[in-house]
């Protein structure tokens, strides 16, 4: 079964890749006369692939990668072919341009996510799509538009599909497009960290650690922009220098390792004044350190736990000083209704940041769809660059 | 200069205790003739202790515990007599009648507590106080009311004072002078850890750890007076089951200790549903198995950490479940102009359901002033019951 997929896939991808059909299918083992019965399987085989040929080359045949059980996903994720039925009333149909691969997809396929889409699934949330097929009163948008999901768990790892305009968001299609399939992710994450916790004045700090990661990089950009000044925690093992220098260059004002920032956050928050927001996407020790650094009624948001440690968090903190620890996830953000229109302006604004230059996205690794168990197996392993996967 | 006072103390206590003075003082030492200059000085002491005999009997002569500086309570803190002064306009005259040793009192002798009174300080806080006398155009008090400090740091060690009527908020006089020198902090605490962080409607369960503190205890019949569940997690090193009992006689719901709660936790939230409100007295682990068992945007609310180590959060519960960790401090709340209204309507339901017999206020020991040296050792050794002072 798994060996007639992979061959399935290798069909597909040479369709891709190449514009053209693998014959191999259509010829018998033997290459002898076997009766009736054969010619007529053969005659079935080669329309069926035919038609499949068509199908696809109109776009019309989704290549996926999907799961049936939650588990390891170099083990659980498989190839699947779907053939994409004609439009109904109020459906359109994409091709996908770019798609990441993010913690959050692995812990998915893994089970260990709270977003768990209904079995079998495809995999991947984070992507950008082209609208290639508009159904029946179909209003919402045009032939050639660019869109990223509405909601978690899309299923992102597919060469294209079929869905309905309030599973999307209409994005700004002059982006690349490795830009636009992670707008809905990390920028948005960093912009609603600084903006709905704290009401935050120029020239006010903001603290965080994990700053090398890639919301890190993109809370530093978003707060300059803002207006704000960053202090920025990065471990005790780095490269000597140089991913303190990358953040300055994106704008950070302060860049520290973790001895450092128990040895200097006085002096540093002397000069600047005590932080009223700290983001966390740590936990562990340095949890007491940002909360100890916190002012009064300052606000510790997490939004990630590097570190599998639990935060820790002095009680003095809580008490005397009345800090609060609160937690983020934009999922539940995006899941609320009520917060549609104000994700879209969002999303425009931080397409036109990153337009203009202003906000750099994270660096990734650009890998063809068809080399996705390679990807995979890289993002499990933690080597090379983040992932994002390329259509054709 | 510590015997002399010591001598002072003594000779006062006399004068409290038997209603008599010691006439120790007058004679000289060798009960000679030692000329004018011995009658002179004999008259003179013999006058100023006359004097403060009759200062005392009107109890304008106070005895007091103070601090001159910050450190270990049983060496910095010495006794002092104040004469009173007549009355200014808008002054009045109180007598103590209770006032209770607790950890912040003795922290704020250690110079560890936020709350800081300017040196040299009476030490002590919670107390209660009957008006004996009033000033010129004092018109919220009447002579015989009984009231207890409005602010933290009063300086409740002390046999008598001099104040005006903005630093007192009146109690109803049928309570037990214990009971009402004690509602200003632990029922406070628990009655706004209740009220001021979560809507909860009938039956809606309460966690909490430290279950046998004050406020543990009281945390406890206020739930169950305001209709509530609660679910109280106890040391594993108990006393057989005395405590779990005790607990239920004042209206717990489920007593489990630490080690039951891990093991019940799931089953006791089946059948109550998932608490919205975590009271945490303890920190250390304790929080990770509190933040585990919270609903959904739940409230964990620190007002103690009696194991000395940091709160331990798991970051999924921030992110995931967006529960909320928050610390109280009743002084905190005590000193918002805002409060004054709700604090008063407050204090007068504490005291009538003290008076009712539905709030049993934590069992004390009561110790007369004169020992309140021992007092404190014991409070500082942590050995026998919280102490009250009590003044005749």
């Amino acid at each position: 079964m798994k060996t007639a997929t992979k061959q399935v896939l290798k069909h597909h991808i040479c369709c891709q890749s190449n514009n053209r059909i693998s014959w191999n299918l259509f010829t018998s083992e033997t290459g002898h006369f076997v009766g009736c019965g054969f010619y007529a399987k053969m005659l079935f085989r080669c329309w069926s692939s035919a038609a499949s040929f068509f199908l696809h080359k109109r776009g019309l045949q989704s290549l996926q990668m999907v799961y049936a059980e939650y588990g390891d996903p170099s083990k659980v994720l498989h190839e699947r072919t779907e053939e994409l039925k004609p439009l109904s009333k109020g459906e359109l149909r994409y091709k996908m341009l770019a798609a990441s691969i993010n913690p959050s997809d692995i812990n998915q396929v893994q089970g260990v996510y709270p977003v768990k889409p209904p079995l079998p699934a495809v995999g991947g949330g984070d992507c950008v799509m082209k609208v290639e097929e508009l159904g029946p009163e179909v209003k919402e948008f045009q032939v050639g538009d660019w869109a990223i999901p509405s909601h978690p768990g899309f299923g992102a790892w597919r060469t294209c599909g079929i869905t309905t305009p309030e599973h999307l968001i209409k994005v700004n299609s002059k982006l690349p497009a490795q830009y636009a399939a992670t707008l809905s992710v990390n920028p948005s994450t960093a912009y609603r960290m600084l903006k709905d916790y704290v009401k935050l004045g120029a020239g006010d700090a903001v603290l965080q650690n994990a700053a090398n990661s890639a919301v890190g990089q993109l809370i530093i950009q978003l707060a300059r922009h803002f207006g704000h000044k960053t202090v920025n925690i990065i471990r005790d093992k780095n490269d000597g220098g140089k991913t303190a220098e990358y953040l300055r260059s994106l704008g950070a004002d302060y860049v520290v390792t973790d001895t450092q920032f128990k040895e200097e956050s006085k002096r540093i928050f002397g000069e600047l004044g005590p932080p009223k927001l700290a983001l966390n996407c740590v936990s562990g020790r340095s949890t007491l350190y940002l909360a100890g650094a916190l002012a009064p009624r300052g606000k510790l948001v997490t939004y990630g736990g590097m570190s599998k440690q639990a935060l820790q968090i002095p009680s003095g903190a809580l008490i005397f000083k009345n800090i609060q620890v609160l937690g983020f996830w934009l999922t539940d953000w995006d899941q609320k209704p009520e917060n549609r229109q104000q994700r879209i302006q969002m999303l425009d604004e931080l397409s036109e940041l990153a337009l203009s230059g202003k906000l750099k996205m994270p660096l990734y690794e650009s890998v063809p769809f068809k080399d996705f168990r390679r990807a995979m197996e890289e993002s499990l392993t933690g080597t090379g660059k983040k992932k994002m996967l390329v259509f054709d």
